[in-house]
């Protein structure tokens, strides 16, 4: 097995201009990922970093930068898991932190429950340490903008404007022993109602991971994801439909497509490695890191490769 | 398609002494759905119906009797979903009202979303005219003492007391026309954290219908059942493996219960009719009404018949 750490930084229209910015997020993610696995072994420590840089990053919804709610509010769904005990962290409804994959890991490491949400995550984030930021912290020009536009667009019919603009992010990750996990962050979809959770923190839905099989996460329509369970059905097909990751992923993808007129990303890895990226949007930011090479892309068959140097890893 | 309504009353250690009125409330509940499925013709009414009746009786942990988290409040879980077009409602961290069944359907019928939690649940509960009880008015003197044993517990040994005791509770239901539906209600674990959210409202995990495979509803511990994506396992053996229902339930849990040392319990129907009644827990309690046949069971392989009559159809 060859250790990767594939990300992807959400489907969608992603605007020319923010072509440049999302390629040079989802390389260092990337590559942060790919860093933290070559320096512990971790795959989880693989997939937080890789998402966590993400968060941090203004240009992705998630973390800083998360798309606002009806009332203006970010509310941020995440969830993370180990493909070898299955076990995982999920989070809906948090507030006020940059890492609710952190937070996810938290919830799976110190409590007996996987899932937890609103108030009660935030007083476990108080608890365990979590810098609390004062509210607004995370709110962005760009996500106020865009719940603007959104509310403006109501009145109009501008129905492409009414998921707002991409950018949930995910990550992938396999190492040497064929452990894989997976993990997924969002704020959402801009102007939701308070209180809506999407398909990013269900397992199953937007995120999951299994030695067995591999490790997904997918990024789109919430609440299509979340109805046709879409991570379920590609793991069914490569457990039991002889698919490879990619071949699942065109196919449940295209599936869902037809039947609910939406759009969807997915980036999957199986035990093997065989990677799956695909996306039935106009474009999904994705970059994955496997030794000296990073391969990036945006567009549908987009496939950039740079060279670069394996991580020093540390104390050696 | 004969038409046909399946509920369970939760998977565990049901005692003896309650075993009468566990009986009593899935033979009530799978006549009330089997009523409203004659009389609606709609199998959304009839899971609705068949689990409003089970969250209204204090012996089952869903609406009132539901169990307690560690404040001492109660914290509700629900879905349902339909599998002709697969749109579904959930809810979570629900408070203070019978039916959080119904308000999943409010979600469903009223907003954009799917699934909506906390105080954006009861905002909604309250524009759509739910009956918002006082605090404390869904909390039972058994809920009470599951939660004090429970606390007890954590200094002795009694490790089976751990989850408190069963009760969540579900339906499924089959049409003349093929057309099947699946609803989970619960208030959890006794001493959850605040927040803290199982199995019950996550599509493919504790709950599912797709017309192409089926509708299921499962109990036990949500955690495991989440993390084991037991509803999504189950159906991928349904849709690829050859397998019934009964079958798929049987590998599924079976599975579950090998890996995790945990128990759970599941009923199913596929569009067919064929049902799948299976449990790794000491008990279930179960009921259906298909014609004038009411069968109900709570141990190990049991089956008993009533013949009742069909419901009298309103204006007939």
């Amino acid at each position: 097995f060859e250790p990767t750490v594939l990300v992807h930084g959400g489907a969608g229209n992603i605007a020319d201009a923010k072509v440049p910015f999302a390629k040079l997020g989802v390389k260092h993610a990337a590559r942060r990922g790919y860093e933290a696995l070559q320096q512990t072994g971790s795959v989880l420590d693989a997939v937080e970093q890789a998402v966590n840089a993400l968060e941090e990053d203004g240009n992705f919804n998630a973390g800083y930068g998360a798309v606002l709610n009806w009332d203006g509010d970010v509310e941020m769904d995440a969830a993370i898991m180990h493909g070898g005990n299955l076990s995982a962290g999920c989070v809906s409804l948090a507030r006020d932190i940059v890492h609710p994959i952190s937070l996810d890991r938290c919830i799976m490491e110190t409590t007996r429950h996987q899932y937890i949400a609103g108030e009660g995550a935030m007083h476990i984030a108080q608890q365990q340490g979590f810098d609390i930021l004062s509210k607004g912290a995370l709110v962005t020009e760009a996500a106020k903008k865009s719940l603007a536009d959104f509310k403006a667009s109501l009145n109009g019919s501008r129905a492409d404007m009414l998921y707002g603009s991409p950018g949930t992010v995910g990550a992938v990750a396999l190492d040497a022993c064929g452990n894989v996990a997976a993990a997924t962050s969002t704020g959402g979809i801009t102007g939701k109602l308070p209180g809506r959770i999407g398909d990013s923190p269900l397992l199953g839905a937007g995120t999951y991971a299994d030695n067995e099989t591999g490790a997904v996460s997918a990024t789109g329509h919430g609440e299509t994801i979340m109805r046709f369970n879409v991570v379920s059905r590609m793991l069914a097909l490569v457990q039991h439909g002889n698919c490879s990751m990619q071949q699942a992923a065109q196919q449940v993808l295209q599936q869902m497509s037809a039947r609910f007129e939406q759009t969807a990303g997915i980036i999957g890895i199986d035990h093997f490695g065989q990677l799956g990226i695909y996306f039935t949007s106009k474009r999904m930011s994705w970059a994955y890191q496997r030794g000296e090479e990073l391969h990036f892309g945006v567009d549908k068959d987009e496939d950039e490769v740079e060279i670069v140097g394996e991580p020093r890893v540390a104390n050696n």
